[in-house]
Parts: C-alpha cells; structure tokens; sequence
C-alpha cells in the first residue's frame, strides 16, 4: 500500500480527515512530519528545516481559510547541539510571527536521522474544504509554482543561499481569510498544482479547464530550467509550492483579487465531471513528484 | 548535549515551552515523538502504539488541568499495510473516547523506522504549572507506579497480552481537573516518580519529603520484581507511567481526595529547598531511566 492508498483508508475511516486541516468545533488542527532524507536536500539550513516545516502546517491552516494560532514542533535528531537547535527555533519563531501565530516549543527525541513534525492550530470561523467547487467557477492561485523545483537545483549546484530563501515560502494565511468567505473549494499545492487539481476534481464531482499561459510561474524557475517543457513539468508537477488553489465563483473574482494581500492569478474555470481535467483542451496528468 | 540540556535551552528560549503542555489563551497544546527503537518494544501492538502515542500527549494536558479536545498523529513507516494502520487509528480513537477527545487523523510519512508525533489539544481554564508548590503542601499521584517497568519485563518474557494491556494506560485528565484549581503545583511522571519530584522542586525552589511506605506501587510490579528494591528502583526511577504529581494545599487534600475519579494517594510533604528532596530521611537520587 502506498501513501495515497493509505491516505483514503485514513479519509474513509476518520470522519474529520482527508483535507488539509480537521476543524473541530471552532479549531482547525493539521500535523506534518519531514525529514532528513526526503525533505531537507544537503544545504538545508536549520534556520530554514524551522521555518519551512513550521510553514507546511501553517499553509495548511491557511487552506482551509483558518487564522493560526500556534504551532510546535517535535525535534528529533542523532544528537544534540545547541547552535542547530536555536537556529531551528529561530527559522520556527520568525514563520509563526509573519502569521501572527506563537510559536510555543514542542518535544526533543534522540532518533537516527534528522526528523521534524509540527503541528499547528487556528481559529476558524467559515472553513473551506475540497467539495464545493461547480462548473462556471473560476479557478485562482496565490503565488507562483515552481520556487521550490527551483530550489532543489540551486541545492544540486550548491548555490545555498539561493536555495535556503527559496525554500522559505510563506503561508498565504491572509488570502486563505479572504478567500474563506468565498472560495468554494480550496486546498494547497504542496503535492503540486496538477495534483491539487485532480483531488478538488474528486472531492467536487467536477473538472477543470486550465489556460496554460495563465498559470504563474516563478521567475527563479525560469532562470534553471533547461527549456519550455522542463519549465512547465517543474511548475505543475513538482509540487512542495505551498500556494493556495481555489474556485470562486466568476462573479466574485474580481473582488477577492482586489482583497487578497497576495497576488491572485485566475488561471482557468471549472467544468463538468466528464470533461476531466485538461490545459489548453489537452487532458493533464495526475502526477506529482512522488516523493521517496 | 543530551536531551535535557536542550530542554532547558528550549525552555529558555520560548516563553511557553518548558511545562508538559503550552498555553496560548484558553488552549492548552503539546506534542510527542515516539519511535520504535526506544518506544514500541518487539510484541507492542499497533492499537497498543496508536493508544500510548495518543495518551502520552492527552496525560500532558492533563497534567496542566486541560480537558482535551482533540489530537492528531503523524505516522511514519517504512511501508504501509491497512491493517496495521486502522489497528493504530482503533487504538488512537479508544483513548480519545475514554477522554471525550476527538481523534482527528493525521500525516502519513514514509520513513526508515516505525514514528509516531502526536499533538493534543484542550481547552484551559485554570491552568497548573510546576512552580507553585510551597512548604506545608502535601504531595498527592493518581494511580500507582510501575505498569510501564512491568510491561517491559512481560515483553521480555514475551508474554505480550499482558504486556500490552499494562501498555494501555488511561491519561488522568478527570482528575487533572479536579486538581486544576486546587493544585499548588502539577506534572505527569512520564520521567519518573524521582525525575518529576526533581523538577517540581527545581521549578519550585522547594524540597520534598517523601513517605516510601506510601508510595503506590503497581500490582503487576510486584509480580515481576526479584525483590524489594527492584521493585522500588523500578516503580520510582524507570518512568513511562503517566501518572499525576500533585502538590495541595494541606487543608485541601480529603477534599480532593474524595473529589477525584481516579484514586489520589498522599505520599509526602513539601519542604524548604534547603532540605532536599528526600524519601524516609535519605536523599531520593535525580535519576530515571536514560531512554536512550
């Protein structure tokens, strides 16, 4: 059994699982482990293991339209030293401020490789999962896909700095509350934008007709890929973006681009369920980058 | 640096860390990490694992006076099989029903060893900390010491039913509440009977004088132990056990006594720090066991 496989038994089984974030009552909860191995390449700050692993839940709050609170994180390590572990804190501290959320320490565990699992809390008032978008919405993104594709080349080339700020993204909490109101469906793109796609097509009962020259791409990724498809394979693909996607309907496009704090790009509209999900007419792959 | 000299720098870092769970308004949160190597001895059950991993974080809220509302899990493998996963999701739901928790689901993470990180979450009222114990209190625990050291001993003996029955312990969060707004002074004894007073007395600036015959010991302990003081070394310094370490006012304790679901036994006083903390007269050593 894959990850996935398991993922929609975990769905099937616990009543509040399956989208970005549970809400219970008037909390939003969402957990996250990474580690060494899969998630942070050789290069990667401690700084940035804080920020970026502290950032994965808090754009999982951002998701479904929550305020976050607070967030903590289990540190487990080969051994301890206290300069990596501040730093870590220091990365972990300065995400949580940028969100107006505390960060509030968490657990320490001795373990043979480099692991983190944080989770974080918000208030909700209106949440937004995957299962409401419907043919004539329009589908918006924050941001621009590919920072962290980007990032994993400048790692391989060694240029760490480049690397390290790439891969400190930050969670779209505030257009996540402004689209809360709004959206119709949501969820992040941290398995990438054609994944998020075909999973808000699955839970909606919907597809998807995407303008291929509409989707946003980050300019870092356009300085290192090899060419047009290299480009657009990273972008959509790749995945670990962290942006946030959502339909709205087309009447209210206009007002949430003009209320959210970070860019929204409308990249496309929802279609019917047989239509599939296609970019520029073409049917698009559900794949992502899967992750070892 | 070992485990605890990172605590303390944690603990001195981040205003909320330090106690068994943090507190940010009226939530109480914490979080734990748990892995096979030192946690899940060979024979412990995944509905074993997904009820201790869950109960460590819900017997933490307890020991601030939280009523837990609900915890998530990352969970970590080195491949998945639906079996095994929905035994850990029965054993994580059983310990949020015992405690009106919610079990709300979780990460799924491919890893090199079997990992669990859990995150509880409850709602504060008036929360105890571990610095207010005060000469004259007297010093009460919930339940009695020494299931976890048994259970070791039974899956060593591969006697695995009991083993993971003794597993399976029940986080103290009725009488965690109970003692919320009477308690001088609280925590679990997850390091220890002698570990937890130690830090009671260091948070505190208090000392302890305990009553040895008092000192509850778990009946499959005495089953188990070569003699009395292995029974005692295993009761007081092995850990793992999740019981409440209260301190109440002298005036207070028939009351809550009475008060509490889960029998509270009086086993000391509170003394001045000058005095050490103390079992009949001699020095009580600073030690649990080192989990390696």
């Amino acid at each position: 059994m894959d990850e996935r496989a398991a993922l929609r038994q975990l769905a099937a089984t616990l009543p509040y699982a399956g989208d970005d974030a549970a809400v219970v009552d008037d909390t939003a909860i969402t957990t996250d482990m990474l580690h060494e191995t899969t998630d942070f390449p050789a290069g990667t700050t401690r700084y940035t293991a804080g920020w970026r692993s502290v950032a994965a839940s808090l754009s999982d709050l951002a998701a479904v339209g929550a305020s976050p609170t607070a967030a903590v994180a289990a540190y487990a390590d080969t051994a301890f030293d206290g300069e990596t572990l501040s730093e870590f804190i220091d990365g972990a501290q300065a995400v949580c401020a940028a969100v107006d959320a505390e960060y509030v320490g968490g657990d320490l565990d001795t373990h043979s490789e480099f692991t983190i699992a944080t989770t974080a809390i918000g208030a909700v008032d209106e949440s937004v999962d995957r299962a409401g978008a419907t043919p004539g919405n329009r589908v918006v993104v924050t941001g621009r896909f590919g920072r962290s594709a980007a990032a994993l080349r400048y790692f391989e080339q060694e240029a760490f700095d480049t690397a390290n700020d790439l891969f400190q993204f930050t969670p779209r909490v505030d257009t996540g509350r402004t689209l809360a109101g709004v959206a119709t469906a949501m969820m992040d793109s941290s398995d990438g934008l054609a994944r998020s796609l075909h999973q808000l097509a699955e839970a909606s009962d919907c597809g998807f007709a995407i303008n291929r020259a509409a989707v946003p791409v980050a300019d870092a990724l356009s300085e290192v890929a090899d060419d047009r498809e290299d480009r657009w394979e990273a972008a959509v693909h790749f995945g670990e973006d962290f942006e946030l996607v959502a339909t709205v309907p087309a009447d209210a496009v206009a007002d949430v681009r003009a209320a959210s704090p970070t860019p929204l790009t409308e990249i496309g509209r929802v279609v019917a369920d047989d239509e599939g999900v296609g970019v520029d007419g073409e049917p698009l792959a559900d794949r992502g980058y899967t992750h070892a």
